[in-house]
């Protein structure tokens, strides 16, 4: 167990104690309803104050302006959260280590091209043709499809699957269970049935991409499915064959893209948006959660809704309908009164 | 194959055998629809009445009000269902034989605690400092990582993945294919970049949960993500870093809870609902299919629609809605009314 | 790289070259966008002459038609898309190659039976009694449970999760991290407790149909759940104990079928619909994105949205909802002129 006193923790923050416990013992870090005496909490956001004033934590850190609201051991900094963050580093439990070298469980082809550093886990399966960067990490009982390129510093978590062809850059995480170029979802109707349309085509991740556990990333028909980089994909995401994802857009969990949709740069994806294929959704546009797409995005556009409209006109129009009771009693009223008229 | 005659099946239930067929063999179940001569069903609805006097069954087990108005072969119970559920049992397929001990494929950490009579199944991958309870059984192909605890009689089926420092308890069910533990999805943005937050905290389980197939519970940012004893998630559910779901909670087939969302005790979201971050459910509330919720919800709430409110303003307000063609209507005549009173 | 001329593609496909390129160098192929000098293209939709004509493409494949609209270098052929999906077959990367045999790293129970030709591929885990077709491909890091079937020329894709009983037909494929046969979702409520009922069924998967990545279908309670023959489901569908999908129905993305709801034959679910349970949905029927369902569905009818209905409906509600603030302002018009009237 790691123990720090309340000072030395101000000491590593640049923070000043106030209040008694100086020299208390902290071995934990803990948000200020569940803190107990030996744990360290923040105040960052002034509507916290009742929860602070009430908090048994063992010091809090504190802007110098909330510092005088509260009694108790306090940490005076200019940013409570990011001096929270540092010292949750000190407390954090040590990282899991990656043994680099190849286990020897892990089934790798002759000619497979393995960086140096890197780390082949426990069952991990690397197919032929295939070439891994530096230092990068093959969790256990992974599957790399033949000719897949890995850049330096990538890591794919425990039981991903990168199937063929697949190209990712450098510092790319992968999360567990994600499946990375699996065949697009396309066929012929031929008398009465379904032909399968073969998707020749296959994934690129530039670099510095994130993509959560269980997301599925198909293969493009001919050319690429483009995720670029800094993209950032949460668990569970549908993303269908020849999507193109511009820079640092982030799509949160559940969202689905239709084949051949085009995401711009810095989009927003909320969680469970669908898109239909063939749009384009410009930069800086914000799809709110569930919301449903069927036409082109413009750039810096904030849409919701299952027939997507602006957010405002959206808002406006949610409270019109919630209305519609009232408005029909008015409407009787009317007629009422018309028929008395008449 | 297994037979029993209509008698012997009636005998294990408690059942009295009316009409001809007593001595007739019976080698399966089946529904109403479906079953044939040699095969037992059951009418516990009397909206399937019909069904039943249609039905080949070799036999039906019925109630003492439903057996006069039927002919044929019955069995008459008290509790229809309970009866089939206990006969179903009979003819079940032999259950899978999980062998004790320790697949010779299976790569095991030498500090590793594998507790009596547990099973580890092959090509399973147990990291360092893991400790594993008596009985339990650890499906091919799982991944378990770093200093994660299970407890007594839990049960990860094959291509389980179980991130660091996970806290399971007892009589656990995980369903293939779901990932306990990746990162949560949190970024700051630095200069147009997505600089990860790490998440260094771990997912608690506690005991006589059960995890559908595919879904992902990710680890909390410092402390827990937290599945309260006895609640039920199924199947391509996303459940955020730092999520508390409260115990004997049901949550159907692809839901989503964001960050930080705490659900009370048995609460119910139904199939595709989507809760925002850093809400709060209270207890027994009940979330429609599809349901999409941005404020907290009461305790005992029903909440319906995509801007979630209470299920029957929601059906009052669907059905005016679907009226509007009728509303516009009678308005426009108002307006030829007014136009010619004026 | 593979190299052809103008003129040998156009041969390839009984096709006329038109304008001055025909012995220019193709190395690949593209879309009108993207295409450069090197690379064919194909012009299917008269929509996009535009595009056509500002192409960099070193050929464009077009109808008689549409071949005097344009100059450049042309290939007149009677079907512009199908002439590309066939020379995109010349630019193909070589395929995987799926060595037959049984990898020395599969586990495969004695009395297992495999097929001539088959390929069971490294750390896959074939349990007892399974028998497995001729030329069948089992993937890296599949799991394939107890007394499972598997009919000729399937093919599971890696990290497959095939639990006990599974019996699939012939030239069925199931993408990466699919998870076929896990418990469905039912409990009983006893004492403030949800028990498992057990779900003692199975699940089969009928010739020539295709599963998605990170796709669920549950096993069901007593029978089977069913995936008739020649239908596709997408990714990430989730598809609950003993539901029936008719022959040649296709699924898409993230929708999820609720238990015991039954398709007819040729239905389209679009993605992320949603179904109750105990539904039938009729031949052909067609539910457009997002549509949630919770009443049968008569055989053609094309619904749309969350109280789901004819799509002509709904788009007519849809207008005049947006209409709402506009049929306001004229309710309030009237209210005035009925007040200075009276």
């Amino acid at each position: 167990m790691t123990v720090h006193t309340v000072r030395s923790l101000a000491d590593q923050v640049g923070g000043v104690v106030l209040g008694p416990g100086a020299e208390a013992a902290i071995t934990g870090i803990n948000d200020l309803r569940s803190a107990g005496p030996d744990q360290l909490s923040f105040l960052a956001n002034a509507k916290y104050e009742a929860l602070a004033r009430e908090s048994r934590a063992g010091a809090i850190l504190v802007t110098g302006k909330d510092a005088e609201k509260l009694t108790g051991t306090r940490i005076r900094v200019e940013s409570p959260s990011q001096a929270f963050a540092k010292i949750a580093q000190l407390f954090a439990p040590p990282p899991v280590r990656d043994e680099p070298g190849i286990h020897p469980s892990a089934v790798i082809a002759p000619d497979a091209v393995i960086g140096e550093g890197a780390s082949i886990q426990a069952h991990a399966v690397i197919s032929a043709g295939v070439k891994i960067g530096a230092k990068v990490v093959i969790g256990a009982n992974c599957f790399v499809g033949e000719r897949s390129l890995i850049g330096d510093d990538t890591r794919l978590y425990p039981l991903v699957t990168l199937r063929e062809r697949s190209v990712l850059g450098a510092r790319v995480i992968i999360h567990s269970g994600a499946v990375i170029g699996a065949d697009g979802f396309g066929y012929d109707l031929q008398n009465g049935k379904h032909v399968k349309i073969p998707h020749t085509g296959y994934v690129q991740i530039d670099d510095d991409v994130e993509i959560g556990a269980n997301t599925t990333i198909d293969r493009g028909r001919f050319g690429r499915t483009h995720i670029g980089e800094g993209a950032k994909i949460d668990n569970l995401v549908m993303i269908a064959h020849n999507v193109t994802i511009g820079a640092h857009s982030i799509v949160v969990a559940q969202a689905g893209i239709s084949g051949s949709t085009s995401l711009g740069r810095y989009v927003t994806l909320a969680g469970q948006v669908g898109l239909a294929g063939h749009l384009h959704v410009g930069d800086k546009a914000v799809l709110t959660a569930q919301a449903g797409v069927s036409k082109d995005v413009p750039a810096g556009a904030i849409l919701s809704g299952h027939h997507a409209m602006p957010m405002r006109e959206s808002l406006k129009i949610e409270a019109l309908v919630r209305r519609l009771p009232e408005l029909v009693e008015r409407l009787k009223e009317l007629e009422d009164k018309i028929r008395s008229l008449s």
